[in-house]
């Protein structure tokens, strides 16, 4: 593996347990020292970062005693899981945007390539003690993100985000859920099966190592993650101080496309979605208008992040499902992993890799190739940039009167 | 009564019956040549406006055999209504704004002063065939207003409208129907005890002469007349293409405030509203959202309209319901009523225009002197004009988080 080397891995997952997630001082000592030379500083066996206060290194050395980032790499091994670092093809650039408070790194289960199935996705978010309405909104919004080809991201959490990554998975699609403790720990407690299904089909990530636990300000702290990963954030009900909202203003920091879906003003867990949308995030009402809000084409790639790789690059189980891929005409995911000799799971999540490269698409259940003009010869068209509208017009869509 | 003259009040009578509402062609014949001149030229009996063709003219002659003006004052002042012109002290200038498409004249039933409760007036329109959420959201809001001082204006149509007036009508509160057919005209025929109502607790008014009937594209000019009038348009359930949306929009081009209530995404009967949200206009839960878009003190006399009346100018019947007023704490309707000897309906009536004025407030069920520095003196304060603010951050207002 091209990227960070076995030193820098180590020093980035000794500080996923050596300080909490997001803090931007250690980010800032991170990019000042390096990673081994920062592990070494905050653990006693070197120089301290410039600044340091004593009670902060005196939580990092207790912290240090239980420090084993061989041991947490191993465990992540041993479940199929590993450790992304900034650095290695498969790290979501995008987290970059977060400047001193990126991840040190991100724990990983799951076969899916994160990076490119973070440039097409999209955050579900909302409600633990969602109404009817909430979940059936957020489940049809993940089924209909992943029958247009887009991965839905949320944490896993009771109620909407439940609702939206079981709602990716019913559709055969894809969904990232990015937890606030560890990748091993299934937290809340019933959804143990759904993180197993998710781990399965579709990705599971983390800051936290190995066994880490949630706390309230891990959660919050979560939540800038999926903002910055994903190319815009939906919120499904929320009260007037919620997760839900800080994950959207989030995102809307970074850039990213602000949605939310309203519902009854007799619902006080839509009133914290329509303070969203006073305050200026746009209205959705279905995945089609959430898709043309963060689909246009030439968003994809974003700039600076370089071209996304050529055919001739493509992994080799990636290459085998483009290669089943019929010339003309769709094919099912079960018949595509049937003929490129993998198993249904492995080949959806090529399938949206591919996707996210301008390789293929889906229609419904079928993908097929794009039409000539998108396809893409050594780097895909997506990776040139088009501006943003600036504004949209459904009526001229919907004709209204 | 000052004002246009007998010539003018009939030559605008007439006109009503002539011309269709909000023909501007005609508005501008009407301003080049006065509406003495201009009935001559239509009937015949004088030189034709410059450029009329002769299938208009041959129109206006074939109306013009059954004109009878005199007779329609006549059946006005039967019902106890009376007919406003341009000029008049009661006409509400706010309808200038529409320029060559205002009203020939209004045909009113009602005693309140249509110009007063037009000052501080909202609109609440929607869907005909709205949910139990549409008429439950529409009835709350018109409460809502109604108590706290503001003048509910709709089109007495069923669902969001009538929902709307009997919300204000319950709360005691003044309420205003703009009719597409004769103010003796009870349409629909389901709310001919609504329209009675209003007639005797607020107002009904119409472009239409008496008797005139509703057609399909009436109901689309008395829309004009609806976002004119008032400060503002709620809509409250409305499918893509309704006239409720063409009331908003006028709104807006007229420089009103422009709201929209959600509703569930799973419901047809919001896409309209969210559909409107989408271009811009303002999202409301309920009457705080709405007085706190409509009811910067400043706006409530519009400029270049010149001072609203002194103390001393006060109607007798005004005059006496202010008296009735305790110097401190506030009185029900019922006890000004009786200290003014007047009916309760007549009190409220007084109570709304000098709330309009400036003079008293209404706080619940209670009417009240307001505070000091409030007071007006000759002219109130509320003539001065503020600058509307660029936008609301209702989580300051609320704390969100």
């Amino acid at each position: 593996m091209t990227g960070p080397g076995a030193e820098e891995r180590l020093a980035r997952a000794a500080l996923t347990r050596l300080a909490e997630p997001g803090d931007e001082t250690v980010g800032r000592w991170l990019r000042e020292m390096g990673a081994p030379a920062l592990v070494r500083g905050l653990t006693g066996a070197g120089p301290p970062p410039k600044g340091a206060r004593a009670e902060r290194l005196a939580g990092c050395r207790a912290r240090a005693e239980t420090l084993d980032p061989v041991l947490d790499l191993k465990t992540l091994a041993r479940l199929g899981g590993r450790f992304l670092c900034p650095g290695d093809t498969e790290w979501p650039t995008q987290l970059d945007d977060l400047g001193d408070a990126r991840p040190f790194g991100l724990w990983v289960r799951g076969s899916p390539d994160v990076r490119l199935w973070a440039l097409r996705s999209v955050a579900v978010v909302g409600a633990r003690a969602c109404t009817d309405y909430g979940s059936h909104v957020a489940a049809l919004l993940g089924a209909g993100l992943a029958e247009r080809g887009w991965a839905v991201v949320s944490g896993a959490a009771y109620g909407v985000d439940g609702a939206a990554h079981r709602g990716a998975l019913a559709a055969g699609g894809a969904t990232m859920a990015v937890l606030a403790c560890g990748v091993d720990v299934p937290y809340p407690r019933g959804h143990t099966e759904l993180l197993e299904r998710i781990t399965r089909q579709g990705l599971v990530l983390a800051e936290l190592p190995p066994a880490g636990h949630p706390t309230r300000s891990r959660f919050v702290l979560r939540n800038r993650v999926i903002a910055a990963l994903t190319r815009g954030t939906v919120v499904v009900e929320a009260e007037y101080r919620s997760g839900s909202l800080v994950t959207a203003r989030r995102a809307r920091e970074l850039g990213r496309h602000t949605m939310g879906v309203p519902g009854p003003v007799t619902s006080g867990l839509s009133a914290g979605v329509h303070e969203l949308l006073r305050e200026g995030a746009e209205l959705v009402t279905d995945a089609d208008d959430v898709t043309e809000l963060v689909g246009g084409m030439g968003e994809l790639a974003p700039p600076r992040r370089g071209p996304v790789v050529p055919r001739d690059l493509l992994a080799p189980a990636a290459a085998k499902v483009l290669e089943a891929i019929p010339g003309t005409g769709g094919a099912d995911p079960s018949r595509i992993a049937r003929d490129a000799c993998l198993s249904r799971d492995h080949a959806v999540a090529r399938l949206y890799e591919l996707q996210a490269l301008g390789f293929v698409e889906r229609q419904g259940d079928q993908w097929r190739l794009p039409a000539p003009a998108h396809t893409p010869a050594t780097a895909p068209a997506s990776t040139s940039v088009t501006p943003k509208p600036p504004g949209r017009h459904p009526g001229m869509r919907r004709g209204g009167a």
